[in-house]
C-alpha cells in the first residue's frame, strides 16, 4: 500500500511555510507564538494536503492554492483551539493544549487572529489566471462551513447527557463539526483549480462523504483498534460518556433493559473497564460496531464512485488513496 | 444642534432587520439566541451607521451596502462578547453580558458564529453595479480590522500592569483594539458605495482619526463627566488601574514621587474616592486630561478637514457632525 501519510506531508510543507510566514508577523510575540504553536504540533495535515491535491486534480495551478489551503487548516486549528477551552481539554496532540500554556484570554484570542488570518490569506490570494469570483467562491464555502462548524459544536455540547437523539440528529451533527471543512477543503480545491460547476460540486460531496467517514471511523477505533496505535486505553469514549453512532444505534435498536444499563454507564464519566466492556458487548449484541463499519465504508465506496468525474492522474489516485486511508488508520 | 443620536438610529433600521434575519436561522436555537442576545441589547450603531452614511455621502446604493454594515456591527459584537469573557466584565450596555447567561462555552461559540455570519454577510453581498472587486476590498479590510482588533486586545492585557508603556505604543493599542474597525466601516461604505482609491482611503483615515478620538474621549469622561451622564461613577478607570491616554502621560511627565505615587493607586484596584482623586490631582498638575482634550480635538478637527474630499450632501453633513459627536457626547 501507497504510505498516504508521505503524500499528506510531501504536500504540506508549502503549507506549513505558508502559515509561518503569514503568523510570525502577528504581534505582540505572545499572541504570535500562541496562535503558531498548535500548527508547529505535528497534525496529519489532512484538510491543506486535499486542497492541493484536489486543485492539482482538476489541472490547477498549485502555487495560487496554497494560501487557501492553509487557511484551511487555520480554521480547523482555530476550532481545535476553541473546542478545547469550551470541553476542558488539556492535552492536544501529546501537548498541553493551547490555553493549559497561555491561559484562556490568550487561547481565546489565538484562535480569533487564526479566523482572521485564514480569511485575509484567502482574500489576498494570488495567481496566474485567479479571478475575483474564484476568491468569493471559496470565501463563501469557507465562511459557509465556520458557521456550520460553530453550529456543530453547539449541537454535539447540547447533546451531552441527552440520550434521545437520533442517528439523524447525530449524522448532521458531524456532518457540522466535521465533515463540512473536510467538504470545504476539497471544494476549495477545486474552485481555485478552475474547475466547473459541476466538478466542484462532486468535490465538495467526495470531501462530506471521507469526512462523515473519518469521524466515525474516529469513534469504531476507539472500540476496535489496540491501546498501542491509539495513544489512549480502548473505550475512552465510553468511559467520557461521548455521544457516537455505535451509541445512538444502539439505544435505538436495544430493549429497555441494555438501553438503561448503556445510559447509566455513559452517565458515569468515571467507568471502570469492566463497564466500558459491558458496554462495547451490548454495541456487540445489537451490531452498531459493524454497523458503524459499514456505514463508512458506504460512504468510502461513494465517494471513491465521484472521483471518476476526474481525469486520471496522479492526484486523482492520491484522493482514492485517501478516501481508503480513512478507513485503514489505525488512529 | 442636530441630534446625532436619532441621524444613528435612522440609519441603524435596516441594519437591525438584517442582523435579525442572517441570525435568525441559525440552529440550535440557544446559539441563535446568544448570538442575537448583545445586538438587542441597544448599542448606538455607531458603526453600521458610518458605513451606510459615507456609502451614501461617495454616490453608493444603500440597498448594496446593508449586509456590509450588519456584517461590521457583528465584528465589533463578536469582539465584545470574547472581550468580556477575557477581562471578566459581567456586564455590557446595562445587561449581563453573554458568558453570564449562557456560560463561557456558549458565549465563545456565539462570538465565532457572529465572526463566521459576518464574513458570510458581506461575501453574499448583492446590488446593482456591484462587483466581486469591490466585495474582496470589503473583505481585505475588514479581515485586516480583525487581525488588528485581536492583537490590540493582546497588546491591552499585555499593558495590564506594564507602568512603562509609552505614549506612540499606547495610541497604537488603542487604534488595533477600536480604531481599524471605525475605519474599516467608513472604508467599506466608500468600498461598497463605489468611489475611487483616492477617496477610499481618505475614508480609512477619517474613520480611523474619530475611532482614536472615540477611545481618548471615553477615557476623557471618566474623570470629567458627571456620574448621572456616566452611568457609572467618576474615576472608575482609575479605580480599576486601567491604562489611558491620561496615565502614559502622567507616567511620561511626573517627578519620581508622583509617579510613584500614581503607580500605587492604579496598582490597587479597590481605591478609594480619596486616592481616585488624588489621581486626578496629579493628572491635573501635569496638564494631561487638557492633553487627551487636546489630542481628542485635533483628531476631530483633522477628520473633518478629510470630508472637504467629499461633494456636499446631507450624508457628508452627517458625518461632520458625528465627528463633532465623539467629543461632544456625555457617554
Amino acid at each position: 500500500m501507497v504510505d498516504v501519510v508521505s503524500i499528506l506531508k510531501e504536500n504540506s510543507q508549502v503549507v506549513i511555510d505558508s502559515i509561518d510566514e503569514n503568523l510570525s508577523i502577528i504581534v505582540p510575540e505572545e499572541l504570535s507564538d500562541a496562535s503558531k504553536y498548535l500548527t508547529k504540533a505535528g497534525g496529519k495535515m489532512l484538510r491543506p494536503s486535499l486542497t492541493l491535491i484536489t486543485s492539482e486534480a482538476v489541472g490547477g495551478n498549485k502555487s495560487s492554492t496554497v494560501q487557501t489551503a492553509a487557511a484551511i487548516e487555520l480554521i480547523h486549528t482555530f476550532s481545535l483551539i476553541h473546542d478545547d477551552i469550551m470541553d476542558k481539554d488539556d492535552m492536544r496532540r501529546g501537548k498541553p493544549s493551547v490555553h493549559k500554556v497561555w491561559g484562556e484570554p490568550l487561547a481565546i484570542l489565538a484562535g480569533d487572529t487564526l479566523f482572521s488570518k485564514a480569511f485575509e490569506m484567502i482574500i489576498t490570494s494570488k495567481g496566474e489566471n485567479l479571478n475575483f469570483e474564484q476568491i468569493n467562491k471559496t470565501l463563501a464555502t469557507v465562511a459557509d462551513s465556520c458557521v456550520k462548524i460553530c453550529e456543530g459544536q453547539a449541537s454535539d455540547m447540547s447533546f451531552e447527557g441527552d440520550f434521545t437523539v437520533k442517528e439523524d440528529a447525530y449524522l448532521d451533527m458531524i456532518f457540522k463539526k466535521t465533515g463540512a471543512l473536510i467538504a470545504t477543503a476539497t471544494k476549495s480545491g477545486a474552485i481555485m483549480g478552475g474547475a466547473d460547476e459541476e466538478v466542484i460540486n462532486a468535490m465538495y460531496d467526495y470531501g462530506k462523504l471521507i469526512g462523515l467517514a473519518f469521524q466515525i471511523q474516529d469513534d469504531y477505533l476507539d472500540v476496535v483498534s489496540d491501546e498501542e496505535s491509539l495513544g489512549k486505553p480502548i473505550g475512552s469514549d465510553i468511559a467520557e460518556g461521548k455521544m457516537t453512532l455505535m451509541v445512538v444505534k444502539a439505544l435505538d435498536k436495544a430493549d429497555d433493559d441494555d438501553s438503561e444499563r448503556l445510559i447509566e454507564i455513559l452517565k458515569n464519566t468515571n467507568s471502570t473497564q469492566d463497564k466500558v466492556d459491558e458496554a462495547i458487548n451490548i454495541f456487540k449484541k445489537y451490531g452498531t460496531i459493524q454497523y458503524a463499519h459499514d456505514v463508512a465504508q458506504l460512504n468510502v465506496n461513494k465517494a471513491k464512485e465521484i472521483l471518476k468525474i476526474l481525469p486520471d492522474s496522479e492526484a486523482k489516485t492520491s484522493l482514492s488513496l485517501i478516501a481508503d486511508f480513512v478507513l485503514n488508520r489505525k488512529s
